[in-house]
């Protein structure tokens, strides 16, 4: 596993850095277009006057809190001609320019503005191996402006990821292309999450520098700093203008996650013109009121020293994440559309794109990479080779010292679990007490805790109500980062898009997040791409229905369970007791590629005879039966909180002679990935009289029930009552699951 | 209309006022409690300490932008005896600790911290008038953190608004009441919007002042400001911790919208402790980012004059909406409890009620409200009766100058549109020019500005791309707030809030708003509010499908349209050509209690032979069918964009002899609110051979096509690429629709 050549490399890279590290002022000055001319915005911002000039002062200040880490050094400080990174830079923008050109569609406005920071962070500062997208120690980026995804494919292709060659780039938002119209993480090697979708990839990035952080002060000992990599982010006035980005950069400012740093694209133009239409907020001194160091780098389109310098700033300050606004021009270099919203989401136009590339003195035909160009990044692949191979050595020193700890983060690292994990999930039996789910829950969630050691998460200010707290830990907080119980506070958007971040940076990860089930509203967009990008949260949704009573129709979900049971790639569960609870979440911890839902009671349940894991493994299965040759008479079917009404109903069906079958429909995406055969002995299609029962919209389950069924639920908001009361108001009732059946049957 | 005793009123508020400004800092000294001592958030606050001291100089600082409004005089300037301000206030603490007590169930806590700013909001500052609650000039309140209804329940009570009578405090949170578990617009008169889920009500005063502003642009004249009224707000941690309150707060500071003033209870207390652990960001930093005035009353609990002092700069700060951070303890009074989370969402228990009475000294029965209170508070009637009439009497005035701006005015507080308003809608033959349908959205927003008065919206920064530009007029902006253009931003959940706050404001006031359909995730917990609080915002929903092409999964709805389908108490229309958007305009500005969400194409569609406005009003209707006798061999149902592929494989079905029903089903919930025979007109229950198709999710089809029908559509997540592609990899064709047909006729 150790290689001798990594050492070597190391000691090489610091021999260039120290020989290099000349003034480089005497660049070449590329003048083509100033920067865009703004109001008042900046020049009253007290913030960016004091980081700017304490960013200045930089060379001169020694900044030793920690020694400091060969990788600081290594990269800041590696230094190119700088014709050379102007022309790796507008490789980049050429190479964005040219694949929208192709496609006819595309944002090309974003990589010619970021191109320079682009090449700063993958040529010179961010530490991975093109060859191995997935070393755990890399370095992670996310482009938080998604649409901005050429940027990202036009980086990764000079850096030799294999994920993005040449032909990817013109087939750009083709059919089965690895380089779709925003970056998707299950598409495109190198990619870490997806984005698209304003403001998820900042709330990622924090939920990645959380996992870092989090495993570094598990694992990390004094002599070795296996878990050690920066999260690096490029959002852009949109993602700023979204809530859920306060949201996590408030956490990350409370977490203190020092190695977080994100650029913050200050372009001053977004689809609907320049911002100053809708954004005129001070953004730095909303920084500073979050908690974060703020450096302004005025000239983010040709200032590629002020770059380098705050980018080795906000290494330096370890104890906050850093925003870097980096002020550039959307659509660099083109002549007319420059600094226009018409260079944001649009091809620039075969004449725009000629003009382009005189002004910019650009010779060469699309998608062409000039061999210096090349060359230059060609030693990414050895030097990332290099990289891991030094990471896979030092590792083995670590796990001959730490041999349990090695062990348990390798099995992290893998997403390997413990043989036998899942025996640890409680079982119930018809004589254990009536208990909410959301309490059965807590004991799954402790009992996993202690054999998952990759399990953490928390709840968005509802500990408490959700039961989520693991009570051998205590709470990742910023002095004690090793625990594995995470206060999210009333963010239930960022706390989403934060798990996210942490499921997809290791696949043993396995982040669980908790609020109120009808607050799913405030996070499906995180939800939808934990379904989407194959990250594999458990949501714990608790107070699943009116059975919350009192807090009334604003707290009780009608519609969500139906709105998840559309979503793909989404496992919805509504489990109805012990048995079926720990059948969830043994489901949901081996389905690490699809998120999770568990709907959960409030109030209590009774442990019903006939449940099991096994049962929920298949989506539906029969509780209870008395009919014979898969002929009842009745089928009653149930979920959650009202699969024991149904049970009831059919003991009193049953006195009357009625051959009653029960089935639990705990999730319906499992019980469709069964065999015909195995539907068939569940659900015969010879039995037309089945009665659904769900506290919920019926909206769908003429799939469940056929024309002929009759589905009993709630197709109106809730109410505030004592949860008995509405149960009865709203007809959730055994009467009136037996008054159904009898029409039927 | 008029009344002379309003004026007599007037003079006699104004009068008194000036009798009374003496001095009233010998005030009794309650010291029961201590505030919170905190960390040291406050003490290294910049922004406190020059707010704190310069409200500290108010009173002798002369603030004269404008010539003062008598309101601001009358309403800060009132003085009561101090003792019985705390008489008050405490009838306020023990009616809601004896509602919560009675129900065992709710919320204490904040109701006893935030007495103090409750009483002389409603006391002193606001103008209302209890007996109509509906006024139009009336100031209004929110209650953002909802969970302390009992508070704002117990105020309505003394101000003596008829919908919250002393039995009603006594089923506070009971079946039927009129005091629910959270303030709900739709049960309570007095009680403005919804409120709840934390953050909304914010966001919806920002909507509640943006209505004030623009009616007071459009209408008022330097001789009468007709439109004349402030928005209050409570809100607490929770509602800061939300994404959606930094967006809509955001937009109130780019705004300018002096006429909000918002008290944030800083108690320090969530539900899972203190807030130490997950919030410890500078809020009046960030508001200080936002562009707010920030003001902090460092004692919440006694301070009466300094929050009187608070408010009273607030409204002297015309160009800036204000954050008063008010420091109060939760659970005021409460020996044992109080600044603790155990007092926060539970009853106080038999004992420590007991323990309150005697620390506040309150030797009363529960729901007892002093004979010397009531006394007080009853002046309110009469005051807010005169109050209206002084202000029709102002209208009256109005009217007589105004001729037209009085009777537009009139048309938009009453919610009349002009006889005819409809007949503005465009209309289309097969003939017209194919478009998509949100430019068709654009011709009927366009028209209906033009009739409908109170028609305003806008998009989150896709003005261009969803096509909601109003072209004769500008942009809402600070300088501009007559006109009818919203920019939001990228704040999509703001918007929908914001737009949720303005139908709410006033009947005739028609807010629209834009993103992408997918986007709705983004803003799903606004539009539920839309539906629960009967706000008839128009949601205007383009990119609706696959359909739009490159952008890919991350901008392609599949579960959406299913999933508000299952949503109680909306409109979801998904049109599929220019007639079938007139009609979803048609029904969706005629439903103001109702919001709509009209799915629309990014792609060309043709103008279907058929489709009318009728039709839409129907729901689901006949397009074209070569049957008779109401026995089609085969019925092809589709929507939106799908509804033209459904027609052309009708056309290939007959000409091989079958007859072939095509059936649009551009909105279920209207269709389920036909009669049987009008469905079995559309829908024959002889008839089972149906498809569907809908480039959605087929989720709940089952109900429409029945257990042998088939339903067309994508149950995955979308794609990357050229739209027409992905339709056909996607399989949503007329060749699919034509086999499955064949299938089944």
């Amino acid at each position: 596993m150790a290689s001798t050549s990594s050492l070597t490399l190391s000691q090489a890279l610091l021999a260039r850095a120290i020989s290099q590290s000349a003034d480089n002022n005497n660049r070449l000055s590329l003048s083509t277009l100033p920067l865009p001319a703004f109001s008042g915005l900046k020049s009253t911002s007290r913030a960016v006057a004091t980081t700017s000039s304490s960013r200045r002062r930089l060379p001169t200040r020694q900044y030793v809190p920690r020694p400091i880490r060969a990788a600081a050094v290594e990269t800041v400080d590696i230094t190119t001609e700088t014709s050379l990174v102007e022309k790796s830079v507008n490789t980049i923008r050429f190479l964005a320019i040219d694949a929208v050109e192709k496609a006819n569609s595309g944002h090309p406005g974003l990589p010619m503005g970021c191109a320079p920071m682009g090449h700063i962070l993958y040529d010179e500062v961010m530490r991975y191996n093109p060859k191995n997208p997935y070393w755990f120690n890399r370095d992670r980026f996310v482009l938080s402006a998604g649409h901005g995804c050429m940027l990202q494919y036009a980086l990764l292709h000079l850096a030799g990821y294999d994920s993005v060659q040449e032909e990817d780039l013109k087939s750009f938002r083709q059919w089965g292309s690895r380089t779709p119209g925003h970056p998707e993480n299950f598409e495109t090697p190198g990619v870490e999450v997806t984005t698209g979708p304003l403001g998820q990839g900042i709330a990622n990035a924090v939920g990645l520098a959380l996992a870092e952080t989090h495993l570094a002060a598990r694992y990390n000992k004094p002599d070795s700093e296996i878990v050690d990599h920066y999260t690096y982010a490029i959002l852009g006035d949109g993602c700023q203008m979204e809530g859920i980005s306060n949201e996590a950069c408030s956490l990350a400012g409370h977490w203190g996650l020092g190695k977080l740093i994100a650029f913050y694209d200050d372009n001053h133009i977004s689809i609907d013109g320049d911002t100053e239409i809708a954004f005129t907020e001070s953004v730095d001194t909303r920084f500073e009121g979050l908690g974060w160091h703020v450096i302004w780098v005025k000239n983010g389109n040709t200032g590629y020293d002020e770059i380098r310098a705050a980018i080795k700033e906000a290494k330096a300050v370890k104890d906050k994440p850093t925003l870097i606004k980096v002020t550039t021009t959307i659509g660099f270099g083109s002549p007319n559309k420059a600094n226009s919203y018409s260079v944001h989401g649009s091809a620039l136009g075969a004449k725009e794109v000629d003009a382009t590339r005189k002004n910019l003195g650009w010779p060469f035909e699309p998608f062409h990479v000039p061999e210096d160009v090349k060359k230059h990044w060609s030693r990414h692949t050895a030097d990332g080779a290099a990289l891991e191979a030094e990471w896979n050595s030092k590792f083995a020193e670590y796990e001959k010292k730490y041999k349990e700890e090695a062990a348990e983060l390798k099995s992290i690292i893998n997403g390997d679990f413990p043989t036998g994990w899942e025996k640890a999930l409680p079982t119930y039996t018809p004589e254990s007490p009536a208990d909410a789910t959301r309490n059965l829950s807590q004991q799954c969630l402790n009992a996993l805790a202690k054999v998952l050691p990759g399990l953490l998460g928390g709840s968005a200010d509802l500990a408490s109500s959700n039961m989520t707290l693991l009570k051998m830990f205590g709470d990742f907080q910023k002095d004690t980062p090793e625990e594995r119980n995470v206060r999210f506070g009333v963010r239930e958007h960022g706390m989403g898009s934060i798990c996210n971040g942490i499921a997809l940076h290791t696949p043993g990860l396995i982040p669980y997040c908790a609020t109120f089930f009808v607050f799913t509203d405030y996070m499906r967009a995180a939800i939808r791409i934990s379904a989407l990008s194959e990250a594999g949260v458990i949501y714990v949704m608790t107070h699943d229905s009116i059975g919350l009573g009192e807090d009334g129709p604003t707290h009780q979900p009608i519609e969500h369970v139906a709105s998840f049971r559309a979503m793909p790639n989404i496992l919805m569960f509504r489990p109805a007791d012990g048995n079926e609870t720990a059948g969830a979440y043994k489901v949901a911890v081996l389905n690490r590629k699809r998120p999770s839902i568990l709907a959960l009671s409030r109030q209590k349940l009774a442990q019903l005879p006939g449940t099991s894991i096994e049962g929920v493994e298949k989506g539906g299965y029969t509780i209870s039966d008395n009919s014979s040759g898969n002929k009842p008479d009745v089928i009653l079917i149930g979920t959650g909180s009202e699969l024991e009404i149904a049970a009831q109903a059919a003991e009193e069906l049953r006195k009357e002679g009625k051959a009653v079958r029960v089935v639990s429909f705990v999730s319906w995406e499992l019980f469709d990935e069964q065999s015909d055969a195995y539907k068939e002995s569940v659900l015969p299609a010879a039995v037309s009289a089945r009665v659904s029962i769900e506290a919920a919209s019926t909206f769908g389950w003429e799939k469940i029930i056929g024309s002929k069924g009759k589905a009993i639920g709630i197709d109106r908001f809730g109410a505030s009552a004592p949860a008995g009361k509405i149960y009865k108001e709203y007809g959730i009732t055994a009467e009136a699951v037996i008054a159904a059946a009898k029409q039927l049957c």
